[in-house]
Formats: structure tokens, sequence, C-alpha cells
């Protein structure tokens, strides 16, 4: 056996696309019996750098994260530019976008997957790192998204 | 703040359905540089007790667990008997049917998600402990399945 492709098999965040991330935000609050986070947008296209299917794209979410355990449930709620997140919640509605993982090395990373004919389908900086989510729903049935945080 | 409903909010698991156990557990463990796990049969309905919508069920599924970090991801592939996994399945497709989380006192969790308008959809006993799915897709977005392990 080795690392795999990703070098971690830890699974960091499970990332939800809603139409109301206020309400479905209270939802979990209660539910879970945790304090409500504070929603923020995803940086504008000049800081984000945002790339969609490799073009640049103005795309932004609104995101909330909650700590369940030793993973972060991510909500997502896109806005009506092109992004992955947009096309997922056209297509199949609410529910579970992707899988998330913290990665070393995200542009070989990136590569051993193309290589492997695995797609990526969208990119993105944020304040301390960046992330990419690559098309692994054949194989794996969950797309995955990767996450390099800045030393 | 109190516990929530559940008195956790650890996720411990992820449960994906597929349609080919065997294929799907080969990807995973190449991809991720695991070993591959055996799949199994839950057990029959004269053991497993299962209950889908309140009526008694011969479905069975093949499963294998992933250790992925805290959490383990589950692949799922359901017979073709009545089940929240064929029924998920046909209606969506393969990928994440739940998210899953250890409880105690399963009746009375149950009962009180019930008081709440959320409704069981499939209750079984497994070896050393038993499960429910309980229909919150409309809150949270994901179905939730508890799981009590008997001391």
């Amino acid at each position: 056996m080795n690392n795999g492709i990703l070098g971690t098999k830890v699974i960091t965040q499970i990332g939800l696309l809603v139409h109301d991330i206020e309400k479905v935000s209270q939802a979990y609050a209660e539910f879970f019996g945790m304090e409500k986070p504070a929603w923020f947008w995803t940086d504008t296209v000049d800081k984000a750098q945002t790339e969609f299917r490799g073009a640049s794209s103005e795309a932004r979410a609104k995101l909330a994260f909650f700590d369940m355990g030793s993973l972060q449930l991510e909500l997502i709620e896109p806005d009506r530019h092109a992004s992955t997140w947009r096309e997922h919640l056209d297509a199949h509605g609410e529910g579970v976008h992707h899988i998330a993982f913290v990665v070393e090395g995200m542009k070989e990373k990136i590569s051993l997957m193309e290589g492997k004919g695995l797609k990526l389908v969208q990119k993105g900086e944020y304040t301390g790192g960046r992330y990419a989510y690559l098309d692994t729903f054949e194989p794996l049935k969950v797309m995955l998204e990767l996450l390099e945080n800045d030393k």
C-alpha cells in the first residue's frame, strides 16, 4: 500500500448546497445545539481568482461552517454565476456536493489526478490558501475538494 | 446552548449508495492507498428485523467500510427489495445517502425526532447494535442515521 494520490485519507469537510443558508444554518444550530455561525461571502473574483471549467468566473457563494466532530460541515449558497455550486444545485437540488481533504502541493496533486483522467472543475484562492474541485464522481461517487493552506 | 436532540454532533460515518460495490471499493482502495476491505451482506430479516416505512422488509445490502480519518466511509449496494437504500438509489442515482451519529437511547432519540415531525424511514438490528434512518432532508438537506451500540 502507499499513501494514495492525495497523501491523506482524512475527510476534513462535508459540503452541502442549500437555497437558503440562513434557514438551514438555523436548523442545524437548533437540531445539534450549536451556536449559529455567521455566514460570509467568498471573495470577489479579483481576489479569489475563481476559475470554473477553465474560464474566469465571477461566481461567489455564501458559506457557513459547523464543527461536527473532527470535521466541518459546510453550507454553501451559491449566487447565479457559473460555478460547480450553481451547476450542481440546479441539476441535483440541495444536498451533499463534496467531501474535502487537506493536501500539500496542490499543483502536483491536481496534475496526478488529471493524469488519471479526473478533471479539474473549479479552483480559487481564499485568505490563507486555495481550493480545487475535481470530478471524481465516476470512480468515487462523490466530488472531492482539495484544500491547501499556507504555512 | 444544549447538546441538541441527539446529544452529539460528531459525524461518525458517511454512507454512499453504489451499483457495484466491488468496483467502487477497488477505486477507493487505489485512490487513497488503502487495502480493499471485504464487503459483507447485512443480516437477513429474521435477524435484522428490518422495517422500512413501518413494514417488515427482506431488504439487504452489501456493505464495505473505509477508515477516512476519524470517520468511516460506508459503501452500500442494496438488493432489489424495498428499502431506503433502494428507493434513494433509484430516485437519485449513486452518491451520498446519509451521515451517521452514534447515540445513546435510540428509542428516546427517535421519539424526540418524531415529535419534531421528522419521520422514521427504516430501522434494523445488527450484531452489537441497531440503526435508524430518519428523514431529516427538509431541515438539514441530508438524511441522518442513528447508530446505537450495545455496551
